[in-house]
């Protein structure tokens, strides 16, 4: 490691956020981002990343699943991704010890985002191989786009149900910042911020983090859901997702928490043993263009799911869970989208998974072995 | 259990299939047929079920996901099913001791089928409750339908891939007479044969058993399917899934087997570790269409496969699986549809499995970490 070096660039934060975004380029060329919870005056940041490491994989390539219409991706590199690490050799630690540098080369920091080493989608693209035609739909295209790592905290053991208000804060800045800034990018379709939590759902890396995949295409789920829009926009000239919200507070027999921007539910047809949606109450097509109350109350109301969730089954300190932002696309039809936070869990009781079988994996049809009632009168007896 | 008596209905099997169908009532009202290899002269499964069993439940709901535009089934009820007994109380096991009376009263069959008794859809069903009215779509309608268990062996530890030929033969027999029953019943809109094999994906019975579920709804993977061979139909006048068999049987890179009646490949966008397509050289849209020709092929070329994906990973003996017969709906677009099978695992290496987190389950966006043509090489390399 060198001795260091002015940042690329550094942006302080808003007047309804207080920190610093810097802004530095990893030693293979992939770009990185401190975000700090504080803007601090005079130099941040300032260890460089000497790692002798080989130029970034190239994206692999998406497919045409001609049977269902849906983009697959063949990302065969992944396979020998890390897993599991001991603390020791995590990636997503600040770099305490040069002779076990990790992914960030601070000593220290409080949210950093960079691309991933072993991404699904990439910058860098070569052309799908030549020898598979494409059997009756479009050709193979490249797994252009952007797989970005969020890390929560410098440390390893740290959850974000657990992190300060402050840095909670700092995260929902990152989202929408780095959602901004893949939007633009004139070949990503839509942005997706999600975060995976625990080992039961295949999480390779316990330290904790999330992730943003930037998607070539329209995501199959939001396919479906920007039809199921249009269809209502059609019908109606409403926006299907707002209406939904509002029939669910009207309803109120599934909703779980009401704030001053935000109304957290449980949808009526829902497929996971613990599921809940979180809406805002402005029509807003992604965490980009939250205004600075959203996000400060999206910090607190986000935290207090999470805490829920985990206090779901009697028992169960850490329920894992799947946490993921939906956005509007970032071209066609954006104005059918609408941003909405779909949290759930596949552990239906301690020590019981949901598993996707035959129905659900075949089939799509999702079978629910309890009642979306049941969901929120639990989610509410666990409020804080 | 009493002494016994005559059995409802006694069928002889086919030119093609020696066997014999004998017909019986559970202790609860639910049917089941015993299918045996071979036809016997004489009285045959006289032992009658005489537990002191509860009505058989009610079927819960299914509730139409208006975000998706996809039905998904809430059935609080199963929570409490049988989850992983001893051996001892296998429900699946023939009944040797009347103080251990299981599902099935005979002490020996050779296939057994029946109601489920935690079904996902029923026959007896009960309006959805009232207080919960519908949010932007369709009402609540009761889950209506019928759930097979289909047990391949009275041997506990037995494995399908290891049945003698004969067995093979009988359980295609029960495959196929059962989807042909469960097909004219006006309330069914689609059936779906399937075997989940495997405590990796949440098999709760280690006996070898597979399933029938009758839809009353067209569930969601076939509901695309059949939006896109609607699409082919109207662009080409062809079947897609004929088609989809002609290219790849011409490309010829993911084919890994060849029969007079039958073709497997890989398809080109193969989302799961392990996936093979199995489909049939003549237009038929179930199994019930097969002639004897093809039922006799058919039980040698799915035993061929299910050997090659037990050998997929060196040092696993046996890998669980998904396989999933595909058929074509009841109904409106029956000529759309077109038999074939889907058989995948998610196993992707000794000890790891593919696991469906953020992209998979909340984006439906999946990505396969290996190539169809690795998966396809593989496949041929592990040829009996």
């Amino acid at each position: 490691m060198d001795a260091g070096s002015a940042p690329e660039q550094v942006t302080v934060g808003s007047p309804g956020w207080p920190g610093q975004v810097t802004e530095r380029t990893m030693a293979d060329g992939r770009p990185m981002f401190y975000f700090d919870d504080q803007a601090t005056p005079g130099p941040v940041h300032e260890a460089i990343d000497t790692r002798p490491l080989p130029e970034p994989p190239h994206a692999g390539e998406v497919r045409f699943d001609v049977l269902t219409g849906e983009w697959v991706t063949i990302a065969g590199h992944r396979m020998n991704r890390t897993f599991l690490p001991s603390a020791a050799d995590c990636p997503l630690c600040p770099t305490r010890d040069p002779a076990h540098a990790s992914e960030v080369p601070d000593a220290d920091y409080d949210v950093a985002v960079f691309a991933n080493r072993f991404p699904s989608f990439a910058p860098l693209t070569v052309d799908p191989a030549a020898p598979h035609p494409p059997v009756l739909g479009p050709a193979d295209q490249p797994a252009y786009g952007h797989c970005d790592v969020v890390v929560f905290s410098s440390d390893h053991s740290a959850a974000v149900v657990d992190l300060p208000a402050a840095r909670m804060r700092t995260i929902v800045e990152a989202w929408a910042q780095r959602t901004e800034a893949h939007s633009v990018d004139p070949g990503v379709a839509e942005v997706f911020v999600f975060e995976n939590r625990g080992e039961e759902i295949g999480v390779t890396l316990t330290h904790p983090h999330g992730q943003i995949y930037a998607y070539p295409f329209v995501p199959p789920r939001s396919a479906q859901l920007l039809q199921q829009a249009r269809r209502h926009r059609q019908a109606t000239g409403g926006n299907l997702l707002a209406d939904v919200l509002e029939a669910e507070q009207a309803e109120s027999t599934r909703v779980v928490l009401r704030g001053e921007h935000f109304t957290a539910y449980v949808p009526r047809a829902a497929r996971w043993p613990v599921e809940v949606h979180l809406a805002p109450h402005r029509d807003v097509p992604d965490l980009a263009a939250l205004d600075d109350a959203e996000r400060a109350e999206l910090a607190t109301v986000y935290q207090e799911l999470l805490r829920r969730v985990d206090r779901f089954h009697p028992g169960v300190d850490r329920v894992p869970y799947i946490s993921g932002w939906h956005q509007a696309p970032t071209g066609e039809d954006r104005e059918l989208g609408r941003l909405h936070l779909q949290l759930f869990s596949l552990l239906r009781a301690p020590g019981k998974l949901k598993y996707l079988a035959g129905s659900e994996s075949g089939m799509g049809a999702w079978i629910n072995d309890t009642t979306p009632e049941r969901i929120a009168d639990r989610l509410r007896e666990v409020a804080s």
